[in-house]
């Protein structure tokens, strides 16, 4: 087998083999592969495709490239919980103590994030002390006793995915329904999940632009996942506009624990129940409606803020200290009207430029950077009125820069619900 | 700028601008954007394809990636020649000295091949003696006195051709029109070439398979050369089977010679006397009827061959000694009957493992070693007569797999002409 070969042939459009895709993939993980030869082989799979049984063979190839957690003590009780990604998402961080305290074990793997967010391991670091390295038997004491654990861990997991995700993000080849469906799946079976909601992210803040384009990639998902004995469900939502009020890792943790304490933002409070009553129906194999009475019962009871004072405990934060910045200004409307759309794609690098982003995955992230919204799309503006606070270091961003990212309109718009379908 | 921002634009199929082509060109070569990042760019190329606009920007950009050559001295009877390559194509070795017999002065840049077959210049120099790198003032007073060289000087010209097609010939993205057309045309304009005859190969041994293909080609490259005031003619010719009787270098400079003394095969004399009546006619401006009459007779009256024992002469070149390997064996036909087909590609790639090509352009090349087929297609042959001989060093290649390129059938079918169209 050639390299070269394995590329003109899909450049051609035809369907790789196992072996083909293995020699490719696996090639690249022990450094036999050269970058150039696997961006030329990502960027031929972005613009020709996978079939379903390519992403499969892709996917299993990637999830045997590393270790495999064996998860099998934390019994059929057990749900995970995924996110393609949006701005101001910090939905794990309320859900995963809201789905632990109806006894549900939640064990969360993430990730750094890559880009203009943090990923909810970079949040939760915005807590001061807070471990998010685990072992496996750490892991597995903190689940039997608190039902929750949000972990870094798995830097042995999918080494295949590391090493194509990074230089993915390096060559304009992360937009692609094969590559992102492998890339997700691979490591949720790595992390020994059984039973997975997705949370598929859908507008111009995420991956997937359209509706369309987010149930093909929820179906692929599920596809794979039935090959393992994995039940997937994924919920869309919009992401058309920041999720909530926070943008940045110390404000969305601040935010996250405002809402355990019952003030949430509208769109985010919608999209924490829905998933986290998945979530719990999944998981003790309940109705859904049943489901439902629980997550809001442990929300107003207050135990799923208990639970999470608990996590933040037994992975040594300090919940008094979450990084903030506190030098800040405020941005106000320069016009009068309704706010028909926020642009989240330009708060988010707006964020990131503050420096609540990082472009390579070595770059320092400053935790207490930030936007704070005090308007979401819908509300009413007066001329002079705040629309949001920025939280920043050293370095202002200008108000007429983040104004771009608001429309104000004379005659009111609906908003659509964050809930844009379900796909199992 | 950004390179991931342009490859991702090229990747959803935008048109880029001239500044965003020359910076991820000019970024390559001065070392500034790394191989992964253009080898997802040309890929990005090969499958979403460039407006005309966009090539004519590449290919400018390519040009002055490097030294630009004045040939003014030359006059205006001067003829440059090309070939998109193929499988025995020697054609340069006797068109060259034809042309430049009848008065048309010819400065021939060529390369060193690779892949399966050695270029122009490998055969050179399976000469003894032969130096093919010749200073400007070598190559200007070499013209002078004999109308003609063949060389491979040129280090300094379109660098950004150089790295490029290092890195396209292993990254699967060579086969893209734009990429090839601009690759060519930068590198013709830099020789200093005003008048060029373009020989645009079509087969399965060719890199345009169709004559739909290369018909585009050839359009684009006559474009480009209204650009620069160049005159571009395309004559397209048929590369299914292998040009001539010889595959490999020496005996490509044998087969040559021979025809330069009026021995020929027919396709190959077809082909050679089209393309130098089209090259004299354009380069003395008389009509095509009068250049094939000056093309004939040169031919027959020996001034061609003079004028090619005098580049070799010149060039330190021992045309007594040509490299032959003198171990061989015949292959022999297991049946009776007309062959119909031989596969180009196939051969090439026996020859190259014989040692007649290169994978890379520091590996050694056998001048020594290729084929001599005793049968075209067309021809009939007898169960046990041989069909070719192969000319070898250490390594032997079995009849069975020699045999698989030959298609013999019991019905003749007539065998298409070498030329199979124009393109002014």
């Amino acid at each position: 087998m050639n390299s070269v070969d394995i590329i003109n042939k899909k450049r051609l459009g035809f369907s790789l083999t196992k072996e083909e895709i293995s020699y490719m993939v696996m090639g690249y993980v022990q450094g036999e592969i050269p970058d150039y030869q696997m961006s030329a082989f990502l960027m031929s799979i972005c613009l020709k495709g996978m079939n379903d049984e390519e992403i499969f063979f892709l996917t299993d190839t990637m999830l045997h490239s590393g270790h495999i957690l064996d998860t099998s003590f934390l019994g059929v009780h057990t749900v995970d919980k995924h996110s393609t990604g949006g701005v101001g998402d910090k939905t794990t961080l309320v859900v995963a103590p809201l789905v632990a305290s109806t006894g549900v074990n939640v064990i969360k793997m993430s990730g750094r994030g890559l880009g203009f967010t943090g990923g909810t391991i970079d949040k939760l670091e915005s807590i001061e002390g807070l471990r998010t390295y685990l072992t496996e038997e750490e892991l597995r004491k903190q689940v039997e006793a608190i039902h929750v654990c949000i972990a870094s861990g798995g830097k042995d997991l999918v080494l295949a995915d590391k090493k194509m995700y990074a230089l993915r993000d390096v060559t304009g080849t992360v937009e692609s329904i094969p590559l992102i469906a492998s890339s997700i799946m691979s490591k949720k079976i790595a992390a020994g999940s059984k039973k997975i909601v997705m949370d598929v992210k859908v507008g111009n803040g995420a991956l997937m632009k359209t509706k369309k384009e987010a149930e093909e990639l929820s179906k692929i998902m599920i596809q794979i996942g039935k090959r393992y004995g994995v039940v997937v469900e994924c919920v869309l939502s919009s992401m058309d506009f920041p999720l909530g009020y926070a943008i940045g890792n110390g404000l969305e943790v601040k935010e996250s624990i405002e809402a355990l304490r019952g003030k949430f933002a509208p769109d985010f409070y919608e999209l924490v129940l829905t998933l986290a009553s998945q979530m719990v129906a999944l998981g003790l194999e309940i109705p859904l409606e049943e489901a439902r009475e629980k997550v809001v019962l442990n929300l107003e009871n207050g135990q799923a803020y208990q639970t999470f004072l608990k996590l933040v405990e037994n992975q040594h934060g300090n919940i008094e200290k979450v990084d903030l910045s506190n030098t800040t200004y405020d941005v106000f409307s320069e016009e009068e009207g309704y706010i028909t759309s926020i642009d989240a794609l330009h708060l988010a690098k707006i964020s990131s430029k503050l420096g609540a982003g990082r472009e390579n995955l070595n770059d320092e992230i400053d935790y207490g950077v930030g936007l704070w919204l005090f308007k979401k799309p819908g509300d009413f503006v007066k001329k002079g009125e705040a629309l949001l606070r920025v939280y920043y270091r050293q370095k202002k961003i200008e108000q007429e820069e983040i104004l771009k990212s608001y429309k104000i309109e004379q005659e009111k718009k609906e908003v659509s619900s964050i809930l844009l379908g379900y796909v199992k």
